[in-house]
C-alpha cells in the first residue's frame, strides 16, 4: 500500500494575536511543523501547539525560521552559515523542551519561509541547517523542498530526509516552484487534487510547460489558515483515501 | 573536606554588544548560569558560552529570565504562573540544545534578575518555575535564594536544590537581602571575604543588625562583569582554598 | 447642546497578524488612539491607521504603552519615571511622523493597558507621562481615567485633559473600576446604554453598591474588536443622538 | 574658505549594553547620526544622545535602519519599498520627538548599514526612503553615498543632499567602495589623512587601481567606536584645520 505524509504549519499565533484555529486542520494531517518563536509563536503557543498535535497523534516537527517577527520570516536576510546553524539549534531546542515535557517525541525539522527557500538553493546554508539537526539528534527527519540543496545536505550527513512537494503550486521544467508573480503559479480546484494524486502515486508532476517530471514526493504541504485551505485539505485527504494511499508520517 | 559551589552569570552578550569577556571569570567558578535570549544572549552567544564553559569544565546552567531585553530582565513584570512555566521551559530547551550538540550536560537552572527575586517570595510563581524544571528533567538542580520560595517549591517536587547566598550583600535578620537603596547593603573589601568564609564554613551570616543567622549556603554568587568584580572573585577563591574548602559544583 | 467624545483603540495589528478590521468602528467614534509599536502596531500599520482615521475625520491620538509585545502591553512592569517619559516621547514621535506626513493633526495622547492603569494611581509615573506630552506639544490633549493621577498631573502642567469613563464597566464608590475578577464588573445589554447616558448627560454613575457618584466624563471608551462590541458601539451612538448629545472630539 | 562636514554614528547603545562613550567623538565632528531603536538605541539612549549632540552643538540626524537588532542592521533584508518608507518615517519621527522636546533641530537623515548600502544601488528603495524624508520635512538634508541612488532620488524630489565619502576606505574606478574582503580595502595611517584631504580640497580620490576620480564630497564619515578610530578622527580634524578647511555641517 502506498503511503504519503501530509504536513502543515502550526503554532503561528503570537501573544494576543490569533491567526487561525490550529485544531481544525489537525484531523487531516500526519505531521505538523510548529513555529519556534522566531517568525511566529511564543512560549505559551508552543506549549499549546505541542499539546494539540499530541492529542491528534500528529508527528511534531520544529519549524525554524529567520529572526523576523514583523516579516513573519518571509523576507530573505543575509545571514551567515554560523547564524543559520545557531538559529536552528536554538529553535529546535525550544520546541524539543515542550515535546519532552509532554512525553511526546520531536520527529522532524522543516525550515520556514525565506529560510526554507534559501536552504533549497544555497549549499552553504543548507549544510549549516542540516548540521544543526544532526548535532541535536541524528534520528530527526529533515524536511526540505524536493530536489533542493537541503535534502542533499541532509543525505550527505546520513540524516533521514523527506522531500516535500506542493499540490497547489505549479512547477517549472527544472522542478522548481513557479514564482507566485507568474500567471498560473497557484493551482486551484481540480488541478490541486490531480497534482496531489500524481505526486503521491507516481511521484510525477506536469510542469507549467506541460512536461511530465519525476519529483520525489514524501510529504505534501497542506494549509489550514483559512476556510478554503481547510476545504482543500479535506478534499485531498478524501481523494488519497479513495485511491488507497495511506496518510502517515515519514 | 568542606565543599562549596561558586557560580556566575555568563553569556550575557547580545548581537553586536559585548558586555565583558566571559572567559576571565571561568577559571574561578564551578558553575555558570547561561543567558537564554530573553534578558540577554542570542543563539550565537549561547553556543559560544556553552563551548567556553565546557572548555573550563564548569557546570552549565540555564539562566531563564523575563522577556525584557531592554530592561536586562531586571524589571518586575506581572506574569502569570502559566507564562512563568512556559518561559522557563522555552529557555531551558534553548540552552539544552547547545549543550547537547556539544556533548556536555545541562546541570542546573537558576532564574535571573527580577524572575529570581519574584520566585523567592511568590509561592505560585516558584511552583510554576520548579514544575518547568521538573517536567524537563527531574535530575536538574534548581538554584534559588537561600530560604526562598523557589527552594521550597523545588524540594516539594523532589528536585535537588542549591541554596544561593551572596558574599557581597548584607542580609536582614529575616535572611533577606538588604535593599540596595539602604546604606550598607553592598559589602566591600574584607567584609566580602569574611562573609564568604562564614557562609562556606558554618552557613552563618552576620546580619545588618549584628545578629548571627543560620543560612544554608550551597553556592555563592560571584560576578565577573568588571575588573573589580573579577579581583574579588580571585580573592574569594584564594581564601576558600587556604581554608581547605573545595570549590565544586553541587 | 451637550457633547461627548467617543474614543476607541486602533491600529493594533502587527506584521502578518490582523486583530480585526479597524474600519468598522471608525464611523461611530470621534477619536482614535493609535498603537505606536510598543504593545502592538508596526510602521506599516501606523501609516495605514492614520490614513483610515483621516478618511473618517476622526481625531488621532498616540496610544503609548509598555514595551511588551508578547503581553500586548497589559502586564504591569516596574519601569522608572525616566523610562516612562522616554517611552512616551518615543511613541508620540512615531505616530506624529505618520500624521505629519499625511497632513493631519496629532490631537491627543492616551496611555494603553497597564501603563494607563499605572498612570491612574502612581503620581510619579503620571507626572513623567504628562511631562513627555508637554515637552512634545503643549497643545496636545491628555486622556486618562476620570479622577486618576494622570488627569491631575496633566492639569498641573497646564495641559488640556479629557477624563475618560467606561460605559461597560462597574465603578466602586471611590470612582475606580471594579476589578474584572469581581462578579458584576462588566456591564451588559441595557445597563451599558444606561450608564453611558447618565455619564454623558449628568456625569453621574451608579456604583456597584448602588450609590450615585459624580464622575467627570469627557470621553467614553468604546471597543471595536468583535461583532458584539461593534453592535454595542452602534447602540450607544444611536442612543446618544436620540438624546441630543453631539459626538465630537474634545 | 573651503568647508567640509564630518559625521559620525551616535547613540548605538541599547538597554544595559554600552558600546562606547559617545561623548569622546563629539568635539571632533559637525554632525551626528543617531540610532532610532531599529538596529540599536532605545528611548532612553535616544534622549541622552540628543542631549549630548546638543551640548556639543553638533547637527543631529536620524539614522534609520532595518529592523534587525540582533544583526545591528548590517544584514541585507528583502524589504519592500512600502516597508522602507514606513520604517524610515517611524524612525525619523522617533528621533524628532527627542529633538523637539529639547528645542533642538532635526537636521538630516542618513540610513544605516545594510539599508544605506541597499539605498545606494536600488533605485526603488532609494526613492521610498527619500520620499519618507520629503513627506516628513522637505527641509531635511538627505545623506547618502557619493554617486549613489539615494542622492539621485533625493535630488529628484528637490531635497538638499549631502554626498558622503570615506577617508579610510579604498574606492573602485567606478566610485564604489572596495569590498572589505579585498586586500587594501581599508586604508590606514597616512593614507587615511591623504585621502581625506584630497576629498575635502578637490573632491578627488585615487582609486585602488591608481586612477584619479572626481567624487563629490560634502561629508566625511568618521568613527568613534574605539581608541584608534578616535585617534584617527583627531588627526583628520587637525589636518583639515591646518589646511584651512572649516569643519561645519552641510
Amino acid at each position: 500500500m502506498k503511503t504519503i505524509d501530509l504536513n502543515c504549519d502550526l503554532g503561528e499565533n503570537f501573544g494576543h494575536y490569533q491567526l487561525y484555529d490550529d485544531e481544525q486542520i489537525l484531523p487531516y494531517i500526519s505531521s505538523a511543523n510548529i513555529a519556534c518563536a522566531y517568525h511566529a509563536g511564543d512560549a505559551l503557543t508552543m506549549r499549546q501547539s505541542v499539546l494539540l498535535a499530541k492529542k491528534y497523534n500528529v508527528a511534531i516537527g520544529a519549524h525554524p525560521a529567520l529572526p523576523d517577527l514583523i516579516g513573519f520570516g518571509r523576507r530573505a536576510m543575509a545571514i551567515t552559515a554560523d547564524e543559520a546553524y545557531a538559529y536552528c539549534l536554538h529553535q529546535i531546542g525550544a520546541i524539543y523542551a515542550f515535546c519532552w515535557a509532554q512525553n511526546v517525541r520531536l520527529h522532524h525539522v522543516k525550515p520556514h519561509g525565506a529560510l526554507y527557500n534559501m536552504a533549497s538553493v544555497d549549499k552553504v546554508l543548507a549544510k549549516a541547517i542540516a548540521k544543526a539537526v544532526y548535532d541535536f539528534d541524528k534520528s530527526l527527519l529533515l524536511v526540505g523542498a524536493s530536489g533542493g540543496e537541503l535534502i542533499s545536505a541532509g543525505a550527505e550527513l546520513g540524516l533521514n530526509t523527506a522531500s516535500e512537494v506542493f499540490a497547489d503550486r505549479a512547477y517549472t521544467d527544472e522542478g522548481l516552484l513557479v514564482s507566485r508573480t507568474v500567471k498560473g503559479a497557484v493551482l486551484q480546484g481540480e488541478a490541486v487534487l490531480k497534482q496531489a494524486l500524481a505526486l503521491a502515486v507516481d511521484g510525477i508532476v506536469t510542469t507549467i510547460s506541460g512536461k511530465k517530471l519525476k519529483l520525489k514526493a514524501d510529504t505534501i504541504c497542506l494549509h489550514g489558515d483559512n476556510a478554503e485551505a481547510l476545504e482543500n485539505a479535506k478534499r485531498i485527504v478524501a481523494m488519497l483515501k479513495e485511491n488507497n494511499i495511506k496518510i502517515v508520517s515519514c
